[in-house]
């Protein structure tokens, strides 16, 4: 089967025959439908984080589950399903607390290089990641990395969930609890803001303040359910901020992972506020915080994958969906054969997507 | 009257005859008879944060009511009363949700320079401080700076509730809401760090770690229920907390207000886990912070004032004294009179005393 393989950083990814072997006994085969591009497989690409290469990226798929080993059963042929990153043992003191994203398992949730599923016709080890691959017409994954959702369900959609709807939505209803009529900021939208603003707009937050310099991703914002926005390029957003909500807001949300926005996020906050920080901030950056704000109980915390659990929350995602709650096809702004991967990270790193899928039907 | 005032930064407090009008409406006048020696004085004393003078001191203090403003039904003379610096409204977004501590009124709670009750034989305005003024014979405050308390309450040991022993209490209980078996770490074992230990003991924490340079403090740490002591001086504290629990604790706070130790108090933290910064940092300083930290879900976040609700927690401090769950007595280091209270911050600022208390009966 085809897959697209990082052989080294900053480089095209390849499309190469891969294989993989039979499921072991909690291992489910699933036939790709689709996949997404997210910005994280291109931080990858450009080695802001190290992963042991050749590798195949991909990590926000849905698809068919072909074959199950011999203790699953979860699933059976034909189920379909969501993948996501987060896979768990449940067993785990974090698991058993309510906190399966922080599972410390390292069997099921395999470090960088760990696994040995995928092969190809050479020597040298061909690496899976993040436990999934979903660059690649099959994946094998444990039980625990996938949830089955609704038939009725179009798999493009679904993929999306499995990553960035997930991590913005998650990092509202999960990670800062947002409760209905807080007042809310998302600092960037992209995929991962829009869904913090739709899942915002679902918690019934109050004011939602959508931030961004693209005057396009501005307007769909307000179609997803912010209140307001501001494009930074009108100059000060913090003081911006805190002139619209009389002080600052209850919760702010920074989704693109840099130190400045992050020390925006927290210094646009009314005292007792909270910011979530979403995006990844490159290794070795440091966030500079101003002692005194914490002395008026303001807090700054990560939100990883939106602290989700995934079995209960995805199908939660699937229903606001197909209510006409959740507005997924405003997020697609392309689909792509696997073929032409490389012109979508393309079209991501130039900022002319929301979300590129890779359609395996194609 | 007797006060003592303070009349210039660095200076020595002056004992000085001033006077108090009659109770205002909601007002109510009490004779002092015990007022603790805080940090915080010595931080204004020192002036690390401003506040306009000449102006009387002090804000952890018990005594009993003298007399009551017409519109006051909650105490009547003879009652015994502790105060506290988060005086509320009770009507404000924030009090009405459950966060006293913000109130954001500034009638009830009226900010530096703005209160008038305190008067002396001079020209120059004497400045009230937090809308309390302890360190005086007489007190006069808004009935909602005060909580009722016990009779059979010793004076002097209710006195350190209203401010010391609720910061370190309240940051454990009620702003990090420690649950039972979570991991401790408290940075600082002054009288605010032993009331965070002696906080985490009484909500059932698991493993409590104590980290100070200063063995005695140590020593009393443990006796209040610190399972685990760290002396900064054998090296490494980030690295022996991580070793001790096994990749951080769940739980750090942080009641030296310094920038380094608030570091510390994030970097020390197990995936998941939260920091909270229970000393006032310095205005003007930044705290610096890994932002890859925040990709496990770590958390920082400031508490004011223990996030107290005092009329609820205090009498709460009060019977776990009285059922021998509170170590109180083991808090005060030195009795004092009015007129040696000089001595006492010089004590203090040599860390020769846990907590030093102005007995206004001696």
């Amino acid at each position: 089967m085809k897959a697209a393989v990082l052989m080294e950083v900053n480089k095209p990814l390849v499309i190469e025959d891969i294989s993989l072997p039979k499921p072991g006994p909690r291992e489910v085969l699933i036939r790709t439908a689709v996949a997404g591009l997210c910005h994280s497989d291109l931080h990858f690409i450009e080695g802001l984080y190290p992963h042991p290469l050749p590798a195949v990226l991909g990590h926000e798929s849905a698809g068919i589950v072909e074959q199950v080993g011999s203790d699953v059963s979860y699933v059976k042929p034909g189920d379909h399903v969501v993948t996501c990153l987060s896979v768990f043992c449940g067993t785990c003191d974090n698991c058993t607390t309510g906190r399966p994203v922080l599972c410390t398992d390292t069997t099921v949730k395999m470090p960088p290089g760990a696994s040995n599923r995928l092969s190809w016709g050479r020597s040298e080890k061909l690496h899976q990641f993040l436990n999934l691959s979903s660059f690649a017409e099959q994946m094998l994954v444990h039980e625990n990395a996938i949830v089955k959702i609704r038939a009725d369900m179009p798999l493009d959609l679904a993929a999306l969930i499995g990553c960035g709807v997930i991590t913005g939505y998650g990092a509202v209803v999960n990670t800062a609890r947002v409760t209905a009529g807080e007042t809310v900021a998302v600092i960037g939208c992209g995929g991962v803001g829009m869904a913090a603003i739709n899942g915002a707009e679902i918690a019934g937050a109050g004011r939602i303040i959508a931030i961004d310099t693209n005057p396009a991703k501005l307007q769909l914002a307000t179609k997803l359910g912010a209140t307001d926005v501001i494009n930074p390029t009108d100059g000060d957003v913090v003081g911006q901020v805190r002139e619209l909500t009389k002080g600052g807001v209850q919760h702010a949300f920074e989704v693109l992972g840099r130190k400045e926005t992050a020390e925006q996020a927290f210094a646009m906050l009314a005292p007792g506020g909270t910011a979530t920080i979403v995006g990844m901030i490159p290794f070795g950056q440091k966030i500079e915080l101003h002692g005194f704000d914490f002395l008026r109980e303001r807090r700054i915390q990560g939100s990883s994958m939106g602290s989700n659990h995934f079995r209960v929350d995805m199908p939660r995602l699937v229903e606001f969906y197909l209510r006409g709650k959740l507005h997924l096809e405003d997020w697609i702004s392309a689909k792509l054969k696997l073929s032409e991967i490389n012109e979508g990270f393309a079209n991501m790193k130039a900022g002319k997507t929301l979300r590129s899928v890779i359609m395996f039907d194609a």
